[in-house]
């Protein structure tokens, strides 16, 4: 047979063993934390109705839409003369999902007779995105969401923070979480006297880390704000100090505007919920925090690990009207997502996973002929009974390559069942670390584990 | 806005709390079986190239492929008056997963170079196929597959059938393993006097239960086998007794056939095993399992549960060229895949589902408004430490409201933080079963658990 080229899509993975135990390690951490918060797991179908995605991440985002050709003849009165955009969606009527946030609201909606409200729920599935593959960005990755719906006590976001706080607590990953609230972002542009400008003056003052004062204000002025107004943009980025200090300061610059105000009280009582619970991590105010901007309401949330210059590794924040795309308006909900990947790179960096994850088997009972098998065959039984996961190596073959093979697979314990062990019904079992060996009763294996 | 119909395609499903709980519960039993005979986790991405799949699942198996339209002008250079079958390939250079066995032979052809061999595998993802929908059967399913690959050794089939008897152990479901060897087949073929005829044979024989034998008979006679020949099986229809007592009556029937031979001995060997280690299912040699012949080569397995009338819920056998396709020949392999639905619909039907599985919170903190919820944060934060599943209601709704959501979410125990036990560092706790209440320290909340 012809040698055929073995080969994934551009922008997929396959995962070995060594990967997926690490990837399980904080798949894992990530869901016993949702669990002691009492997030329920849903799950959704891979595959959505196009109608369902199509105009939910805006012109660019139903480009990257994986879409699945029709079963039977698509092709049937298709009129192929048309712009490919427009014959798409005439022989696709499903597409592969692009986050696990609309689904969730398409969920809710049709569910909402099932549902007990506040719905808390946690879903850890892959996405699927035609965007250009590079270090770091794949077409097929996971999300892990959890998401409190109907409901909008700030509880909740005080349990999300606690809940990165545990995560990266139990992962040993030392992170900043900043928070930021979009009414906040409304106050500021009305108090400038540009509430039209909203959105230009989030991404002008998101870039504020990367590009300096100056270059943000001169891409403030492209962006058609006035001389005026970016001068009474000053005070704001002359903010300091605790979250509480820079909220009073708001407070004075906000005077009587009724948005901001309602944005200064809710990060108020926010911080005094997270300075009550004393987090492991740093909790800051970070006003230049404009994240998703497009349907967040309420506080905004990103995670940044120290010592590392890898981007976010978990976002989230609170939108009211998300279930109302799908004909359900006002059910107020607030959530997060972890960046499996990116956390997993943090984890990589910092060396951070602990050893021995990839260790498959704690022993392997060294292969010395069908008799000796026979005893090795019933000693694993009893072993695996106690879930010690044990091998027996499949032939008698050579010493060496049983041997080899234990050592490739960083088996720490060999277990040899000769002629003389079979005789006097014991095992002798090798440390394959420190090469120690001792000759035990057969029946006192378990206790050796 | 309007109302949207909400729904998602035909033959796929969205899995509640309660579903994705009893679904974890069957992976996690059989994840930890997999774990015990130390099968290590890969995964693959859910779309392989179209021309990694095309061409593996026979003519009809490529029309239940679901395709991947291309991203961009997917139109460029196409000709739309050709059929449809052929223009499909052209326009679609990725297809999702139709199963996990084509995607691991491909895998281990790819990444030879990193495994060590033997390797044994295991992989637990959903699989996609463009099937009618009907009761039971879906267009997405978990797939929950376990392979040995790179040896003959007859141990790993004793291995697969030791994993088979600890998961429905584990699981309370009574099964039957049923067992043949598809080099009996061949023998009894071979005996007839038909070696052509062993797809015709196995087909026929396998349709033994459901239709008789003398509907068998005039099938083998429809696929042309001469009454001489039929008559030549009746000894193979009249095998009876113990595994062992058909294969001595089987090794007498084959006489010199080396092929039906190699079968009984393999036969022998195995039940050898098997009967050394006692299984608590039971194991039978079934000459009429015929299952997945295009490519067993040894040993077939198929599990039926006692009591329901469902299909198959297990399945597997021998390879011996499996990884040919891609161009790696000669690597022997073994293996089974458990149908994680049909094992639901038997815990279902045999109400054998663990109680209280979809219960997410051990323990619901009544809100009786912001100065006792702070205690509660607190309180809750120090059981969530020790791991205890709790949650807070998120405002201070009347007391009905919040003991109906206690209720609707069969969460055991209510706390009351009022103002007594404010006063007095103490918790009421209540037992909603019992409805038993017992108020107690604050600080001794954490024995109660």
């Amino acid at each position: 047979m012809a040698q055929i080229t073995c080969s994934i899509p551009k922008g997929t993975r396959d995962f070995m063993p060594v990967e997926m135990t690490r990837r399980n390690y904080i798949f894992d951490t990530i869901r016993s934390v949702f669990k002691t918060y009492c997030f329920a797991p849903i799950e959704t179908p891979a595959m959505e109705n196009l109608s369902t995605l199509m105009g939910k991440y805006g012109e660019e985002g139903d480009k990257l839409l994986f879409k699945i050709l029709n079963s039977g003849n698509f092709m049937d009165g298709v009129d192929f003369t048309a712009d490919y955009h427009r014959v798409a969606p005439r022989i696709c009527d499903r597409g592969l999902r692009y986050d696990l946030t609309v689904p969730f609201a398409r969920f809710v909606v049709q569910h909402r007779g099932d549902i007990v409200f506040p719905f808390r729920r946690y879903q850890m599935q892959p996405v699927w995105r035609a965007d250009r593959p590079q270090k770091g960005r794949y077409r097929e990755f996971y999300q892990c969401d959890a998401d409190v719906i109907g409901s909008d006590s700030l509880l909740h976001e005080l349990e999300l923070v606690q809940m990165i706080d545990d995560v990266f607590r139990r992962l040993q990953v030392a992170v900043t979480v900043k928070i930021n609230n979009r009414k906040i972002l409304a106050g500021i542009a009305n108090m400038i006297g540009a509430p039209d400008k909203l959105t230009d003056i989030t991404v002008a003052i998101d870039k504020l880390d990367k590009i300096g004062l100056d270059n943000v204000k001169s891409e403030l002025m492209e962006r058609g704000l006035t001389a005026d107004a970016i001068a009474k943009l000053q005070p704001v980025f002359d903010l300091s100090g605790s979250a509480d200090e820079k909220l009073a300061q708001l407070e004075t610059l906000f005077a009587g505007d009724e948005t901001g105000m309602k944005g200064v009280e809710e990060m108020r009582t926010l911080f005094g919920y997270i300075a009550s619970v004393k987090p492991g991590c740093e909790v800051d105010l970070d006003l230049t925090l404009a994240r998703g901007l497009n349907y967040y309401t309420g506080a905004i949330f990103e995670v940044k690990a120290k010592n590392v210059s890898i981007g976010s590794i978990c976002g989230g924040g609170r939108y009211d009207n998300l279930t109302g795309i799908f004909g359900l308006p006002g059910v107020s909900g607030v959530g997060i997502s972890f960046g499996a990947d990116r956390i997993y790179d943090v984890l990589a960096e910092l060396n951070l996973f602990p050893e021995n994850l990839e260790q498959q088997a704690t022993l392997l009972f060294i292969n010395f002929g069908e008799k000796e098998m026979a005893r090795c065959i019933a000693l694993a039984a009893q072993l695996r009974n106690e879930g010690v996961a044990v091998e027996i190596y499949p032939d008698a073959a050579k010493m060496k390559k049983q041997m080899s093979y234990a050592d490739a697979k960083r088996i720490p314990y060999v277990a040899f069942v000769g002629e003389s062990e079979l005789a006097n019904g014991t095992v002798t079992v090798k440390d394959m670390v420190s090469g120690e060996q001792k000759t035990v009763p057969a029946e006192e294996m378990e206790k050796f584990f």
